[in-house]
């Protein structure tokens, strides 16, 4: 049924899409479904054996969304992709806070309209060999009181590594690399070190993962060019993460290597709720769907107090490059 | 070793808190350390099996603590017991943050001495028919300008069980209703109230348990009554929950029930990183102890997408009393 709905969309539905495809908002609404559709086929084919919940889901003040959710497969723990087109009005404070660095908004009668869209996944994988992985693809338009309008394109793709495999580190940088290259090569290097910085738990001095891209805000040089961008990352996401999947799915593993994915899939949480700004975001905006944000979460998780890996250990490895991020391509 | 520690301290050391005794401050720094040994004592008695790790810790900026912590014992899955008596000097508005209500406090250059001591523990049993419970008696100093000292007391004890036993829930509040009860009729209400209020999981609309009591900016009538109320409270401790813990903790339990078990313990979890004042205050704060502050978090814990329990079953039984708290006594 899933795969029905992926593979063969009716053809009224694709006349339609084809007749919005001039508009900007509506080719990054088609490239938000597509990108969902793509990479839940990828999820589906390496665990033919899990179903998808599927859940479309409406929002009372306009908009709404699907989440596709695999939980307990064979190869997958738990797998969410979700998107979402949503619109209404803002509370100049809720639209401030929208954007990370707080540019001036003139709202008329403090209300601003707004369309926000997007598509957003973390993959929880059972083997411990095979990495967590989260990616988000996000346009927004805010119209301020004159009629103009603001919009910008966010988003980003990480990795999160239980131990750490510098072949499949590289891989995945350089799939990210090139896809952002081929519109500006300072746009890596900058992006790169973005994620670094974003997902740092502070309390743990540690990265919750090996990096990868992640930007916020982005509107220039132009709205056509930025989607392009955007376009490119979210192509990316399938050919920078499921050869490792492939690779790694059937590896050997032992319960002690289980219990060191438990407890970073514990940092993953605390990443999430503590300091991850989509998700505090989420949580405190009334009427947004708690379950499609707290997908992110892995079904399983754990805390032990005091854990330190010995020195020189597989653990220690990881700790080391999520406590000071290298650089995996050049 | 750790038996040792607390059922026979040293003489010199208690000739010495006998000195100090005559002091408020000091003879709440034993109260602290008593609960602490008493709590310790008790859960030893019923996990004979399981070790304690005991860690003395210190703070570069002044004073530190002694955490205790079990984990992966017979009767406890993680319990900890952490105590810590930390002074120096505060910023204007972390001093603002330590407060519930906002009193204005005037500084000295900026910067204002304070002596916060407290005591806290989080104890999660292993058989899911047994309740996770959770308390904390603090008391602050700060030191104005002019030379007058604020001062202040917060705490509470509360319970968070995996299903619901009536009467189990009445013998909690009602041991706390009494240790209330002796210093003023109108205590135990309002910070059973307090308490429900507090351990609001506002995203989900449950608490994360079933109550108890809950109090902070605790000033009056005199520094003398809320300590000795203090006091009652923390003398409380072990007759409102250890009964509890003996009753079931060889009560049988099916996997399903250990499941619901770790869904709640998720639940905690969302509350600890995203709601608790104390939590977030000490994730915030350089120099804190990260371990100390997250042996609170479970040692497991579970997410799953769209978990509902079916109509009247014993897990809608206790979600509904989770949304819509119930008196216990009155």
């Amino acid at each position: 049924e899933l795969r029905q709905r992926f593979m063969a969309p009716p053809v009224s539905g694709l006349r339609e899409l084809r007749r919005r495809r001039r508009e900007l908002r509506s080719r990054m609404e088609l490239l938000i479904m597509e990108t969902q559709a793509e990479v839940c086929r990828a999820l589906a084919d390496l665990d033919p054996g899990a179903s998808f919940a599927v859940d479309s889901w409406e929002r009372k003040e306009g908009g709404g969304g699907i989440s596709c959710v695999l939980q307990d497969g064979e190869v997958f723990e738990k797998a969410g992709v979700n998107v979402s087109v949503v619109s209404g009005l803002l509370s100049e404070e809720a639209a401030r806070q929208m954007r990370s660095r707080g540019k001036s908004l003139k709202a008329k009668d403090g209300k601003l309209p707004f369309c926000a869209m997007g598509v957003s996944s973390v993959i929880h994988p059972k083997n411990p060999h095979v990495p967590t992985m989260h990616f988000n693809y996000r346009y927004f338009e805010i119209e301020e009181a004159d009629g103009t309008k603001q919009w910008w394109f966010g988003g980003g793709t990480d990795l999160t590594p239980t131990y750490l495999n510098e072949e499949d580190a590289v891989h995945f940088h350089k799939t990210l690399k090139e896809a952002c290259d081929k519109h500006d090569p300072k746009l890596y290097p900058k992006f790169k070190k973005w994620c670094d910085d974003y997902f740092y738990i502070k309390h743990r001095g540690e990265r919750r993962g090996i990096g990868g891209i992640f930007f916020d805000d982005m509107d220039s040089p132009s709205k056509e060019e930025v989607f392009q961008f955007v376009k490119s990352c979210a192509k990316a996401v399938v050919p920078c993460y499921i050869p490792i999947v492939k690779k790694h799915c059937h590896d050997s593993f032992t319960p002690e290597e289980k219990l060191w994915q438990q407890l970073r899939r514990g940092r993953y949480v605390e990443f999430n709720l503590v300091y991850d700004r989509g998700t505090k975001f989420g949580l405190l905006t009334p009427g947004s769907r708690i379950e499609s944000i707290l997908m992110s979460l892995p079904l399983t998780a754990r805390w032990e107090y005091m854990h330190n890996p010995p020195e020189s250990s597989k653990e220690a490895e990881i700790l080391e490059v999520l406590r000071n991020p290298k650089d995996w391509v050049h």
